[in-house]
Protein backbone atom coordinates (compact mmCIF):
# COMPACT_ATOMS: atom_id res chain seq x y z
CA UNK A 1 0.00 0.00 0.00
CA UNK A 2 1.23 3.41 -0.78
CA UNK A 3 0.67 6.24 1.22
CA UNK A 4 0.24 9.81 -0.30
CA UNK A 5 0.78 13.29 1.36
CA UNK A 6 0.18 16.20 -0.51
CA UNK A 7 2.73 18.79 0.04
CA UNK A 8 1.72 23.00 -0.83
CA UNK A 9 5.23 25.09 -1.33
CA UNK A 10 5.24 28.81 -1.44
CA UNK A 11 8.71 29.45 -2.97
CA UNK A 12 10.46 28.73 -6.37
CA UNK A 13 13.32 26.79 -3.77
CA UNK A 14 12.24 25.72 -0.68
CA UNK A 15 12.75 23.10 2.16
CA UNK A 16 9.71 21.79 3.72
CA UNK A 17 9.92 19.70 7.02
CA UNK A 18 8.08 16.77 6.17
CA UNK A 19 9.19 14.36 9.20
CA UNK A 20 5.62 14.94 11.08
CA UNK A 21 3.45 13.90 8.43
CA UNK A 22 6.15 10.64 7.71
CA UNK A 23 6.10 9.63 11.03
CA UNK A 24 2.03 10.26 11.22
CA UNK A 25 2.25 7.18 8.27
CA UNK A 26 3.70 4.98 9.87
CA UNK A 27 1.94 5.44 13.35
CA UNK A 28 -1.31 4.99 11.94
CA UNK A 29 -0.24 2.08 10.15
CA UNK A 30 0.71 0.73 13.07
CA UNK A 31 4.39 -0.20 11.65
CA UNK A 32 6.23 -1.89 14.31
CA UNK A 33 9.12 -2.68 13.10
CA UNK A 34 10.36 -2.38 9.52
CA UNK A 35 11.55 0.20 6.19
CA UNK A 36 10.05 2.93 5.50
CA UNK A 37 10.86 4.55 2.23
CA UNK A 38 9.81 8.62 0.81
CA UNK A 39 9.56 9.03 -2.54
CA UNK A 40 8.84 12.24 -4.73
CA UNK A 41 7.20 11.47 -7.78
CA UNK A 42 7.92 14.61 -9.38
CA UNK A 43 11.17 15.73 -11.37
CA UNK A 44 11.63 19.37 -10.50
CA UNK A 45 11.50 18.80 -6.30
CA UNK A 46 13.70 16.12 -4.19
CA UNK A 47 13.60 14.81 -0.80
CA UNK A 48 16.79 14.77 1.77
CA UNK A 49 17.63 14.19 4.89
CA UNK A 50 19.55 17.27 6.58
CA UNK A 51 18.98 19.29 10.13
CA UNK A 52 16.23 21.19 11.05
CA UNK A 53 17.38 22.94 14.60
CA UNK A 54 18.76 25.90 12.96
CA UNK A 55 16.64 27.01 10.16
CA UNK A 56 19.74 28.56 8.06
CA UNK A 57 21.00 25.07 7.11
CA UNK A 58 18.10 24.87 4.74
CA UNK A 59 18.92 28.54 4.06
CA UNK A 60 22.63 27.48 3.74
CA UNK A 61 21.69 24.34 1.14
CA UNK A 62 19.06 26.26 -1.05
CA UNK A 63 21.70 28.91 -1.58
CA UNK A 64 24.76 27.00 -2.28
CA UNK A 65 22.87 24.57 -4.46
CA UNK A 66 21.89 28.43 -6.40
CA UNK A 67 25.78 29.33 -6.42
CA UNK A 68 26.21 25.85 -8.03
CA UNK A 69 23.67 25.45 -10.71
CA UNK A 70 22.82 29.45 -11.60
CA UNK A 71 19.83 30.36 -12.85
CA UNK A 72 21.50 31.58 -16.15
CA UNK A 73 23.83 29.11 -16.69
CA UNK A 74 27.59 29.80 -17.99
CA UNK A 75 25.90 28.41 -21.03
CA UNK A 76 22.55 28.78 -21.99
CA UNK A 77 20.38 25.54 -21.12
CA UNK A 78 18.71 23.94 -24.17
CA UNK A 79 15.36 22.81 -22.10
CA UNK A 80 13.13 24.89 -23.33
CA UNK A 81 10.90 25.93 -19.81
CA UNK A 82 13.64 27.22 -18.50
CA UNK A 83 13.49 25.07 -15.06
CA UNK A 84 16.68 23.68 -16.11
CA UNK A 85 18.66 24.03 -13.06
CA UNK A 86 15.27 22.59 -11.11
CA UNK A 87 15.94 19.10 -12.93
CA UNK A 88 20.10 19.37 -12.52
CA UNK A 89 19.27 19.87 -8.49
CA UNK A 90 17.27 17.26 -8.19
CA UNK A 91 19.86 14.84 -10.11
CA UNK A 92 21.89 15.69 -7.41
CA UNK A 93 19.65 15.47 -4.36
CA UNK A 94 17.48 12.36 -5.33
CA UNK A 95 14.09 11.72 -5.01
CA UNK A 96 13.89 8.49 -2.30
CA UNK A 97 14.62 8.39 0.96
CA UNK A 98 14.94 4.95 2.76
CA UNK A 99 14.39 5.04 6.92
CA UNK A 100 14.13 2.73 9.38
CA UNK A 101 11.55 1.93 11.68
CA UNK A 102 11.78 0.38 15.01
CA UNK A 103 9.16 0.42 18.04
CA UNK A 104 6.86 2.71 15.96
CA UNK A 105 9.39 5.23 15.40
CA UNK A 106 11.24 6.39 12.18
CA UNK A 107 14.70 5.98 13.08
CA UNK A 108 16.52 9.07 12.56
CA UNK A 109 19.53 10.58 13.70
CA UNK A 110 19.39 13.53 16.56
CA UNK A 111 19.85 16.27 14.28
CA UNK A 112 17.87 14.53 10.94
CA UNK A 113 14.50 15.97 9.68
CA UNK A 114 12.80 15.03 6.48
CA UNK A 115 12.76 17.89 3.95
CA UNK A 116 10.77 17.92 0.59
CA UNK A 117 13.07 20.08 -1.70
CA UNK A 118 11.38 22.51 -3.95
CA UNK A 119 13.62 24.18 -6.45
CA UNK A 120 10.45 25.43 -8.96
CA UNK A 121 8.04 26.19 -7.03
CA UNK A 122 5.28 27.48 -5.70
CA UNK A 123 3.65 24.18 -6.17
CA UNK A 124 0.94 21.31 -5.29
CA UNK A 125 3.46 18.51 -4.90
CA UNK A 126 2.86 14.97 -3.64
CA UNK A 127 4.86 12.77 -1.21
CA UNK A 128 4.43 8.63 -1.52
CA UNK A 129 5.40 6.54 1.79
CA UNK A 130 5.55 2.96 1.83
CA UNK A 131 5.83 0.70 4.73
CA UNK A 132 7.91 -2.74 4.38
CA UNK A 133 9.21 -5.63 5.94
CA UNK B 1 16.47 -13.09 -7.15
CA UNK B 2 18.70 -10.64 -9.00
CA UNK B 3 17.51 -9.66 -12.37
CA UNK B 4 20.25 -8.21 -15.09
CA UNK B 5 20.20 -5.95 -17.67
CA UNK B 6 22.74 -5.71 -20.47
CA UNK B 7 22.97 -1.60 -21.60
CA UNK B 8 25.35 -0.47 -24.14
CA UNK B 9 26.51 3.02 -24.01
CA UNK B 10 27.79 5.02 -27.23
CA UNK B 11 29.18 8.59 -25.89
CA UNK B 12 31.40 9.69 -22.59
CA UNK B 13 28.31 11.04 -21.45
CA UNK B 14 25.14 10.02 -22.30
CA UNK B 15 22.05 9.42 -20.07
CA UNK B 16 19.81 5.94 -20.95
CA UNK B 17 16.40 5.60 -20.83
CA UNK B 18 15.70 2.07 -18.94
CA UNK B 19 12.40 2.67 -18.05
CA UNK B 20 10.86 -0.06 -20.25
CA UNK B 21 13.44 -2.70 -19.56
CA UNK B 22 12.69 -2.04 -15.79
CA UNK B 23 9.29 -2.37 -16.20
CA UNK B 24 9.26 -5.29 -18.48
CA UNK B 25 11.81 -7.13 -15.01
CA UNK B 26 8.41 -6.25 -12.94
CA UNK B 27 5.75 -7.78 -16.03
CA UNK B 28 7.80 -10.88 -16.66
CA UNK B 29 7.96 -11.67 -12.78
CA UNK B 30 4.24 -10.65 -12.43
CA UNK B 31 5.20 -8.37 -9.24
CA UNK B 32 1.60 -7.08 -8.45
CA UNK B 33 2.77 -4.39 -5.61
CA UNK B 34 5.98 -3.74 -4.24
CA UNK B 35 9.57 -2.37 -3.73
CA UNK B 36 11.76 -2.19 -7.17
CA UNK B 37 15.39 -1.44 -6.53
CA UNK B 38 17.36 -0.73 -9.95
CA UNK B 39 21.27 -0.93 -8.86
CA UNK B 40 24.43 0.03 -10.78
CA UNK B 41 27.49 -2.14 -10.12
CA UNK B 42 29.79 0.76 -11.58
CA UNK B 43 32.10 3.49 -10.17
CA UNK B 44 31.87 5.75 -13.28
CA UNK B 45 27.99 4.96 -14.31
CA UNK B 46 25.16 6.00 -11.84
CA UNK B 47 20.98 5.56 -11.97
CA UNK B 48 18.55 8.87 -12.06
CA UNK B 49 15.51 9.44 -11.98
CA UNK B 50 14.45 12.64 -14.67
CA UNK B 51 12.28 13.72 -17.18
CA UNK B 52 12.13 12.36 -20.36
CA UNK B 53 9.55 14.26 -22.49
CA UNK B 54 12.25 16.93 -23.41
CA UNK B 55 15.30 15.25 -23.91
CA UNK B 56 17.02 18.42 -23.56
CA UNK B 57 17.04 17.82 -19.91
CA UNK B 58 19.05 15.28 -20.25
CA UNK B 59 21.49 17.08 -22.25
CA UNK B 60 20.84 20.10 -19.88
CA UNK B 61 21.96 17.59 -17.25
CA UNK B 62 25.22 15.97 -18.57
CA UNK B 63 26.26 19.59 -19.54
CA UNK B 64 25.77 20.79 -16.26
CA UNK B 65 27.54 18.45 -14.02
CA UNK B 66 30.42 18.68 -16.74
CA UNK B 67 30.37 22.90 -15.82
CA UNK B 68 30.47 21.50 -12.05
CA UNK B 69 32.75 18.89 -12.36
CA UNK B 70 35.49 19.76 -15.61
CA UNK B 71 37.27 16.66 -16.82
CA UNK B 72 40.63 19.11 -16.31
CA UNK B 73 39.95 19.99 -13.09
CA UNK B 74 41.58 23.77 -11.63
CA UNK B 75 43.90 20.97 -9.60
CA UNK B 76 45.18 18.52 -11.26
CA UNK B 77 42.82 15.13 -10.03
CA UNK B 78 45.50 12.05 -8.63
CA UNK B 79 43.61 9.32 -10.05
CA UNK B 80 45.69 7.70 -12.55
CA UNK B 81 43.19 6.75 -14.74
CA UNK B 82 42.11 10.37 -15.91
CA UNK B 83 38.37 9.17 -14.88
CA UNK B 84 38.10 11.23 -11.33
CA UNK B 85 35.55 13.32 -12.53
CA UNK B 86 32.93 10.99 -13.61
CA UNK B 87 34.06 9.28 -10.16
CA UNK B 88 32.99 12.09 -8.57
CA UNK B 89 29.67 12.10 -10.67
CA UNK B 90 29.05 8.93 -9.37
CA UNK B 91 29.23 9.94 -5.82
CA UNK B 92 26.87 12.79 -6.30
CA UNK B 93 24.07 11.12 -8.39
CA UNK B 94 24.26 7.76 -6.56
CA UNK B 95 24.25 4.19 -7.97
CA UNK B 96 20.68 2.82 -6.74
CA UNK B 97 16.91 4.03 -7.07
CA UNK B 98 14.07 2.72 -5.10
CA UNK B 99 10.75 2.34 -6.59
CA UNK B 100 7.13 1.37 -5.48
CA UNK B 101 5.08 -0.71 -7.91
CA UNK B 102 1.38 -1.30 -7.53
CA UNK B 103 -1.04 -3.25 -9.84
CA UNK B 104 1.68 -4.09 -11.75
CA UNK B 105 3.42 -1.46 -12.76
CA UNK B 106 5.83 0.79 -11.59
CA UNK B 107 4.63 3.81 -10.01
CA UNK B 108 6.79 6.72 -11.79
CA UNK B 109 5.51 10.54 -11.74
CA UNK B 110 3.86 11.90 -15.35
CA UNK B 111 7.37 13.40 -15.79
CA UNK B 112 9.53 10.21 -14.81
CA UNK B 113 11.89 8.31 -16.71
CA UNK B 114 14.15 6.05 -15.19
CA UNK B 115 17.86 6.75 -16.86
CA UNK B 116 21.32 4.83 -16.95
CA UNK B 117 23.44 7.69 -16.31
CA UNK B 118 26.89 6.67 -18.29
CA UNK B 119 29.85 9.33 -17.34
CA UNK B 120 33.09 7.01 -18.67
CA UNK B 121 31.92 5.74 -21.66
CA UNK B 122 31.47 4.18 -24.60
CA UNK B 123 30.82 0.58 -22.36
CA UNK B 124 28.99 -2.24 -22.15
CA UNK B 125 27.07 -1.57 -18.76
CA UNK B 126 25.02 -3.85 -16.47
CA UNK B 127 22.03 -2.98 -14.33
CA UNK B 128 20.47 -4.86 -11.35
CA UNK B 129 17.46 -5.16 -10.83
CA UNK B 130 15.00 -6.96 -7.67
CA UNK B 131 11.61 -7.02 -6.42
CA UNK B 132 10.29 -7.19 -2.98
CA UNK B 133 7.37 -7.61 -0.85
CA UNK C 1 16.34 -5.40 13.63
CA UNK C 2 19.12 -2.82 13.29
CA UNK C 3 22.78 -3.21 13.45
CA UNK C 4 24.84 -0.34 14.83
CA UNK C 5 28.61 0.06 13.54
CA UNK C 6 30.96 2.55 15.11
CA UNK C 7 33.35 4.30 12.69
CA UNK C 8 36.11 6.28 14.41
CA UNK C 9 36.92 9.24 11.59
CA UNK C 10 40.17 11.21 12.02
CA UNK C 11 40.45 14.15 9.97
CA UNK C 12 37.52 16.96 8.48
CA UNK C 13 36.72 15.50 5.56
CA UNK C 14 37.45 11.42 5.03
CA UNK C 15 36.25 8.51 3.04
CA UNK C 16 36.16 5.38 5.09
CA UNK C 17 35.91 1.98 3.67
CA UNK C 18 33.36 0.57 5.54
CA UNK C 19 32.62 -2.95 3.51
CA UNK C 20 34.13 -5.40 5.32
CA UNK C 21 32.09 -4.40 8.62
CA UNK C 22 28.85 -4.47 6.51
CA UNK C 23 29.68 -8.09 5.01
CA UNK C 24 30.13 -8.87 8.81
CA UNK C 25 26.71 -7.93 9.41
CA UNK C 26 25.41 -9.68 6.72
CA UNK C 27 27.33 -12.98 7.92
CA UNK C 28 26.78 -12.67 11.30
CA UNK C 29 22.94 -12.83 10.94
CA UNK C 30 23.69 -15.70 7.96
CA UNK C 31 21.55 -13.70 5.76
CA UNK C 32 21.44 -15.51 2.41
CA UNK C 33 19.33 -13.45 -0.05
CA UNK C 34 17.95 -9.99 0.28
CA UNK C 35 18.46 -6.24 0.19
CA UNK C 36 20.83 -4.73 2.96
CA UNK C 37 20.38 -0.71 3.54
CA UNK C 38 22.81 1.30 5.05
CA UNK C 39 21.89 4.33 7.07
CA UNK C 40 24.06 6.98 8.36
CA UNK C 41 22.11 8.61 11.49
CA UNK C 42 24.42 12.39 10.63
CA UNK C 43 23.89 15.14 9.21
CA UNK C 44 26.99 16.26 8.15
CA UNK C 45 28.25 12.42 7.54
CA UNK C 46 27.35 10.38 4.33
CA UNK C 47 27.86 7.45 2.62
CA UNK C 48 28.68 6.15 -1.31
CA UNK C 49 29.68 3.46 -2.99
CA UNK C 50 32.70 3.98 -4.76
CA UNK C 51 36.02 2.71 -5.93
CA UNK C 52 38.83 1.94 -3.65
CA UNK C 53 40.83 0.11 -5.79
CA UNK C 54 42.73 3.23 -6.44
CA UNK C 55 43.05 5.26 -3.02
CA UNK C 56 43.29 8.65 -4.84
CA UNK C 57 39.55 8.33 -6.32
CA UNK C 58 38.68 9.11 -2.67
CA UNK C 59 41.35 11.71 -2.14
CA UNK C 60 39.69 13.36 -5.90
CA UNK C 61 36.08 13.20 -4.48
CA UNK C 62 37.06 14.90 -1.05
CA UNK C 63 39.07 17.66 -3.15
CA UNK C 64 36.36 17.93 -5.74
CA UNK C 65 33.39 18.53 -3.52
CA UNK C 66 36.06 20.96 -1.41
CA UNK C 67 36.31 23.13 -4.55
CA UNK C 68 32.39 22.82 -5.36
CA UNK C 69 31.76 23.67 -1.89
CA UNK C 70 34.23 26.19 -0.43
CA UNK C 71 34.73 26.48 3.13
CA UNK C 72 34.14 30.32 2.66
CA UNK C 73 31.44 30.49 0.54
CA UNK C 74 31.58 33.37 -1.89
CA UNK C 75 28.99 34.67 0.01
CA UNK C 76 28.76 33.68 3.80
CA UNK C 77 27.05 31.02 4.60
CA UNK C 78 24.03 31.74 7.89
CA UNK C 79 24.19 28.40 9.61
CA UNK C 80 25.91 29.41 13.46
CA UNK C 81 28.08 26.20 13.89
CA UNK C 82 30.87 26.93 10.55
CA UNK C 83 29.97 23.26 9.32
CA UNK C 84 27.43 24.31 6.77
CA UNK C 85 29.55 23.10 3.43
CA UNK C 86 29.53 19.83 5.38
CA UNK C 87 25.57 19.77 5.41
CA UNK C 88 25.63 21.12 1.63
CA UNK C 89 27.39 18.01 0.70
CA UNK C 90 25.22 15.59 2.59
CA UNK C 91 22.50 16.84 1.09
CA UNK C 92 24.24 16.08 -2.16
CA UNK C 93 25.58 12.30 -1.57
CA UNK C 94 23.26 11.55 0.41
CA UNK C 95 22.18 9.34 4.10
CA UNK C 96 21.53 5.91 2.89
CA UNK C 97 22.44 3.05 0.82
CA UNK C 98 20.55 0.35 -0.77
CA UNK C 99 22.61 -2.80 -1.54
CA UNK C 100 21.64 -6.55 -2.89
CA UNK C 101 22.94 -9.66 -1.11
CA UNK C 102 23.02 -12.67 -2.84
CA UNK C 103 24.49 -16.30 -1.32
CA UNK C 104 25.36 -14.46 1.84
CA UNK C 105 27.53 -11.55 -0.13
CA UNK C 106 26.93 -7.95 -0.73
CA UNK C 107 26.41 -7.73 -4.25
CA UNK C 108 29.06 -5.25 -4.91
CA UNK C 109 30.31 -4.32 -8.71
CA UNK C 110 34.15 -5.56 -9.04
CA UNK C 111 35.53 -2.09 -8.08
CA UNK C 112 32.84 -0.94 -5.70
CA UNK C 113 33.41 -0.70 -1.84
CA UNK C 114 30.82 1.11 0.43
CA UNK C 115 32.54 4.31 2.11
CA UNK C 116 31.48 6.51 5.35
CA UNK C 117 31.96 9.70 4.24
CA UNK C 118 33.09 12.43 6.82
CA UNK C 119 32.89 15.76 6.19
CA UNK C 120 33.26 17.36 9.74
CA UNK C 121 35.41 14.77 11.49
CA UNK C 122 37.13 13.84 13.73
CA UNK C 123 34.45 12.23 15.34
CA UNK C 124 32.97 9.31 16.49
CA UNK C 125 30.32 8.27 13.71
CA UNK C 126 27.35 5.57 13.56
CA UNK C 127 26.32 3.66 10.53
CA UNK C 128 23.27 1.65 11.03
CA UNK C 129 22.72 -1.50 8.93
CA UNK C 130 18.99 -3.69 8.06
CA UNK C 131 18.46 -6.67 6.40
CA UNK C 132 15.33 -7.37 4.76
CA UNK C 133 14.08 -10.33 2.25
Amino acid sequence: MIFRLAVETHQRDELIDITCQVQNVVTDAAAHEGICTVYVPHTTAAVTIQENDDPNVAVDIIDGLDRLIPVKGVLPYKHIEENAPAHLKVALVGTSETLFVEEGKLQLGRWQSIFLCEFDGPRQREVLVKLSA
